[in-house]
């Protein structure tokens, strides 16, 4: 964990950062967040996880432009000696502390809560070279899973249980269709085609996931976001997760079964590929500017 | 708000209570709690709630015993000097605070974290002489709304858009049936029976809830534990709800259409009663100890 956290307006050390037993985010779960990947300094993809924290705040009427968070992320990742190899920014944004506990938002001019944290990273690449098993769970949510709120319960549960099978990641399967995983969106390969489950209120809008399905349309690949059902799955050549820490993550097993030859797939191999180029581009420091070369 | 709180072992001032932005209660709301009533300094069916909270904690898989609360909310309503009169006391347990965040369980020996509070309470009683005014609204909850966890945004934004509408409650409607309020149950009367949603991992198994139905059939009423569907609520001679801090608060107008006959009903008046009258036993300072009348 990073030593340094942002907390309403202060830069603080971790351990100081303490909120209200009556912030509403630990009463209600009433907040959204992010996590950003930081490479080398630089966030990636900064301005659609803004965006799409905006659209959450908008959603659940809490009055805070997300902007602050580039700044934010950029003293955390200098005061946390991160400007250097892999790391992770988290942003959370809360309804605030009332003076009593209701479930009805509390009077107009509460201040809302802002956190935020910095922490180093190391990215599963010994997973991603052999590639890893899931296990099917039974999607718990609510209908509202396109908005990134910190109530996680049904997530901690899937994932935990995926822990305790001893497998990387649960994927959530709602009326027989596969939904996405704890932390992850996922994608399958079915008659060559690359399929995941369209944007709709019961998957998160990933932003790893739209990198990819754009990237895959890029490349001339076919693509098509409808959902993969249950009953598709053994006839999958691949599947793969995506997500701000797995990236492309092929995944080899599901529920003991064998996906396609049981090991990582060229397709995932590929987008991972393109991902990584596209994160070059983004690089400040790359020696050719972007669009100078090719 | 009471001024003395309770937080992991220690008594102190409400506004000195503050817990880690690491806790899993402000990340995940990954925890549960409970509302209790106080009369005059007694918990009211306090074995109810620490059981609900013991099944919570249990599906949760938090190894915390929940008997403690017993003392703890004695003392919090001592030193908050609500020994006379109405209260509430409010528990709650999360999976703590650990070293990193991840979905999954943090390491066995993670300390959970608890606390409690209590504030002075006025019953509705205003509301109760006049009934209240109610919308639908869609039921975008979990598939686990029998756990009371922390996980309360839909709640939230249910509740929310009843005091937008300028009403008492938001009832929830999924597939086609009234499942609950935002912090209610709810029944209705057809054609003389009284209804309201079973037992499912749909609805919140309230302890007022299962007091009223306890004494309806004891009262000789005919009870169904059927749900409600939207195209029933026209036929409804009464509606009301029931929670910990509604008791029986009847309800004359759901959507903007009147109720029956528009007012307050007669089973609802004797249910309410009947709910007095079991209190009143449960008083240690009552004249008559319990069982040596009628």
């Amino acid at each position: 964990m990073g030593s340094i956290a942002y907390l309403d307006g202060r830069y603080l050390p971790r351990q100081d950062a303490r909120i209200s037993v009556d912030d509403r985010g630990f009463l209600f779960g009433d907040g959204v967040y992010e996590v950003v990947r930081v490479r080398d300094g630089i966030v990636i993809e900064m301005d659609r996880h803004l965006s799409r924290m905006a659209r959450g705040l908008g959603a659940l009427s809490l009055a805070f432009d997300p902007a602050p968070f580039r700044e934010i992320s950029d003293r955390l990742v200098g005061d946390n000696d991160l400007r250097r190899g892999e790391a992770l920014v988290y942003w959370q944004v809360t309804r605030g502390a009332a003076a009593s506990r209701t479930h009805q938002f509390p009077p107009p001019g509460t201040p809302v809560t802002v956190f935020a944290s910095a922490t180093a990273f190391s990215p599963p690449e010994a997973q991603r070279t052999q590639g890893v098993r899931v296990i099917l769970v039974p999607d718990q949510r609510w209908s509202r899973c396109d908005l990134k709120t910190i109530n996680l319960l049904p997530n901690v549960m899937a994932k935990q249980r995926a822990i305790a099978a001893g497998v990387w990641e649960a994927i959530q399967v709602r009326d027989g269709a596969v939904t996405e995983g704890a932390s992850t969106n996922v994608f399958g390969v079915l008659d060559g085609v690359i399929r995941t489950y369209p944007r709709s209120p019961y998957i998160l809008p990933g932003v790893t996931r739209d990198v990819v399905v754009e990237l895959a349309i890029a490349i001339g690949l076919a693509v098509s976001e409808e959902p993969l059902f249950v009953d598709d799955l053994p006839w999958l050549s691949e599947c793969f997760l995506t997500g701000t820490t797995n990236d492309v993550m092929p995944v080899t097993e599901i529920d003991g079964r064998r996906v396609g030859l049981g090991r990582p797939g060229p397709i995932a191999a590929r987008l991972y590929g393109a991902l990584m180029a596209r994160w070059r581009e983004h690089e400040p420091s790359a020696a050719t500017p972007r669009g100078a070369g090719e």
